[in-house]
């Protein structure tokens, strides 16, 4: 156990509520309590003992406190290696006593942060003795016990309590752990900040952090691990009814949400299986969206997740329990609604009129490597260039537009086929373009040929051949977006004609791998 | 410009190297310096004028170096505000001078874990003082100028010449950004490694940390701005021939690097293309697994990336040469066959033979948000469970172990057709599995129809339903693979008998999203 009795704790915390957990364990284990500022006010105010750290040190509190705890007395006292003799007789000849327990709550950077205090305000809020104090003690974890949350005191006085006033070696090396995670996590909300306020968008030293939302069953498989982790905010999801979320129930509801997100008001639907799209509507109602959205490609929708950016109805959710859908989002349910689609145990309500998806920065991970990028947030909203012979109706101009954004969110190779603003198929990830446009046009044969007609196709990224063109419009498709850029633009654009269909140019590219 | 003159410095660094070129820069401003150790000693060696800490603060250096900065006349020195008249009368009633500017180099940590130095050898490199300096520092950034790394030498002496003497706000902003950076990157690396030591998988709070790399020419797509950054150590690629690497190109360079990693000695192919492989195989020599991954999908193929686990041959040289690929990743190539291939222009060739794939984690970013899950490092080795009533021959289990070990390599939903140990079909990316199963058969019906017989199937995941059954088999699939655990099994396995095919069960679900 290696255990190490504790002789003497240095206080110093920011949040002082709960110090009465931890108080009269202190005192019945004998353990002197060196404080400072409003820390040892709160002490001596409760009745316990404690020696002011500036009566210690002898160098009194300065710069309002920016400068309390920073003395050569305090951090020798914690930083000596007990067993070490030369270091013994160090701190025996200038009278430095032994600190064995830390316990320091920083100043609430993050929480100021999140409050969007202002910039010279937040800087006040950025602890410099805290980090010092937490890291001297973590490094010398071997003789000293570090606490470095509030969070942790019940288990510190169990601690005590087990081993009659010591620490082992396991409490000390995993509370050091912790230690270390806490002033990495402080200056890594600090760095984001600051390099976000002096736009510097990829710095030499990049920290991206988070905090443990929950632990998952288990991770995308059942032999991995797995845990959920929030970065700025939380995803402020609602769950109103049904079993805990999965690995793979996050990372679709968050494809779905993202999607769904890009709307602005028109009453519309997303149907997100394995992190992809296979049904997308904006229509007049809720109703309409969905069955809309629903008939793109009702086979692949069978245990999906179901996104509306309406309150479901009572209509809406009879029409919901006629398939089997994994989880249902919406910006909430009316109450009949609501027990309607409760009756199934294995549904997953959530409310996600909160949502909060806001970020300035994508992450795609190489292992222990890391891409960064900015995220892809353009949306195609300016005018089309056409560059096809035939010149689009209005109504094609938005079902191309429509179409070409629902790329955006489909993995590459991305070809979707939209009838006014409804997918009628979508074909995803193939490594060759012309895969994906026949597995679009498939589906649109197979679940809604009725709806071809009048129909358009959008590609993420730029035909390189004639043969995609020709796939789309032998199925009838009547109007064609995509980037353009190809050394084959001439040939694509000459196959357009041959076919009589629009070709617009986007001139964006939305690859999504 | 809020230009602050600096009066005096303190240097504490780890690495001595180049001060020589600050030195008589500070020296020309008459800049006093504040020094301890062997910074001290070094600075004195090189006949400047320095005042050693212990001296300015009358408490000497102590612990073998353990307290030497930690001293409330340096940090309120660094910490306070210059225009705040109480904080001014502080300092002068105790004999405490401004200092300007920090100059701190960290014990080198990273470098030391690196090197596999032993934990207790170790935890001697975690820095107290340095970071407790540049902290102060960074936060009274409005004051005082930190350099928190050497190189940022020649930046300040451009600095300090522009502005005789002084540092502008933009710059002591931007080095206190920095600062941040590194104190937060310190500090992960040193939480990353103790909570691996403490076997703490998903702390409370986690930090992932990166090194950049290299500025990409932009992201996944163009309008996206990108960067590359590198966790534990280097991936280890050498490029020998062609242009600058692209995000894309990373993403797919790692897809192929991942799969033909987790192959033993057999020479072996990867294809790869929109991180998807195409083709892959192992076969009894470099050509004919080339030819075998090649012929899987010859259309995907085109512009793809390729790599091969052996030293690349003239003969395959010129094979290779026959087809547009944009990336040849091998472990070497023969002084001929790199001549052959550089000359086209457009060619990226890769000597992978010094690889680092090796991670403990796995991120997925869901906006801010992330889901860290163990990396997928599990591979099919064991003893299949036939389920079937046909048992399968020996060429037949290694036929099967090797499809299903592709499939975690595939997006899912995954189905992978594999003739002995080459791929013939790969269905990948679709929301419903029967789609896959299509993908997959017409892609060999479509290329090599031959080679359909004898040949197997995997699953990334179970069947829902006997529908994928039944196109494989009747494409002429005579095994099938797959994790099992449907509450269909029963039927599932019924229709396997029905078509006198083989089915096992792997026991293993690998799904990748």
């Amino acid at each position: 156990m290696n255990l190490k009795k504790i002789q003497r704790a240095i206080i110093s915390v920011s949040d002082k509520t709960n110090l009465k957990i931890i108080l009269p364990i202190l005192k019945k284990y004998k353990i002197e309590i060196i404080s400072s500022g409003g820390s040892f006010k709160k002490i001596k105010s409760m009745n316990y003992n404690c020696i002011e750290v500036s009566d210690y040190t002898g160098f009194a509190e300065m710069l309002d406190g920016r400068v309390k705890t920073l003395h050569p007395k305090i951090h020798a006292g914690i930083l000596n290696i007990r067993k070490n003799y030369k270091h013994k007789k160090d701190l025996k000849k200038r009278n430095i006593k032994n600190i064995d327990l830390v316990i320091v709550d920083l100043y609430p950077f993050e929480k100021k942060l999140e409050e969007k205090k202002k910039f010279q305000n937040l800087i006040e809020y950025i602890d410099i003795g805290g980090p010092a104090l937490i890291r001297s003690a973590a490094k010398n974890f071997n003789d000293v016990t570090v606490i470095s949350n509030i969070a942790d005191y019940p288990q510190l006085v169990t601690e005590l309590k087990n081993n009659n006033g010591a620490a082992s070696f396991k409490f000390r090396k995993f509370m050091s752990s912790k230690a270390f995670s806490l002033t990495a996590y402080y200056d890594s909300v600090i760095s984001n900040w600051l390099n976000l306020e002096a736009q510097i968008k990829f710095p030499d030293k990049k920290t991206i952090h988070g905090k443990l939302k929950e632990n998952l069953r288990y991770g995308e498989n059942p032999h991995q691990q797995g845990s959920l982790y929030m970065g700025e905010g939380n995803l402020e999801l609602k769950k109103l009814h049904g079993k805990k979320l999965s690995f793979n129930n996050y990372n679709d509801i968050y494809a779905a949400l993202e999607i769904i997100n890009s709307f602005n008001k028109n009453p519309s639907t997303v149907i997100v299986k394995h992190a992809n799209p296979c049904g997308v509507s904006c229509e007049k109602n809720q109703l309409s969206s969905f069955q809309c959205a629903l008939e793109c490609d009702p086979l692949s929708a069978f245990g999906g997740v179901v996104a509306v950016n309406s309150v479901v109805t009572k209509k809406m959710a009879i029409e919901l329990n006629k398939i089997f859908f994994e989880i249902i989002l919406s910006k909430g349910f009316k109450k009949d609604a609501l027990r309607i689609l409760k009756k199934r145990k294995n549904i997953i309500l959530i409310d996600y009129s909160k949502l909060n998806l806001s970020y300035k920065n994508h992450y795609q991970f190489l292992g222990s490597a890391f891409l960064a990028q900015d995220p892809n947030d353009i949306l195609l909203n300016r005018k089309l260039k056409i560059v096809s012979k035939k010149k689009p109706s209005a109504k094609q101009i938005t079902s191309l537009k429509f179409a070409f954004n629902i790329c955006k969110f489909v993995k590459s190779n991305a070809i979707v086929l939209a009838n006014n603003k409804s997918t009628i198929g979508i074909g995803s990830g193939q490594p060759s373009r012309l895969d994906s446009c026949k597995i679009a046009t498939n589906k649109a044969l197979e679940f809604v040929p009725e709806k071809i007609k009048n129909s358009v196709a959008a590609s993420d990224a730029f035909f390189p051949f004639p043969d995609g063109i020709e796939q789309l419009t032998e199925a009838g498709i009547e109007a064609i977006i995509q980037p353009g850029g190809s050394i084959n633009d001439k040939r694509i654009i000459k196959a357009a004609n041959n076919a009589g269909v629009v070709m617009a140019f986007a001139g964006i590219r939305h690859f999504k791998h």
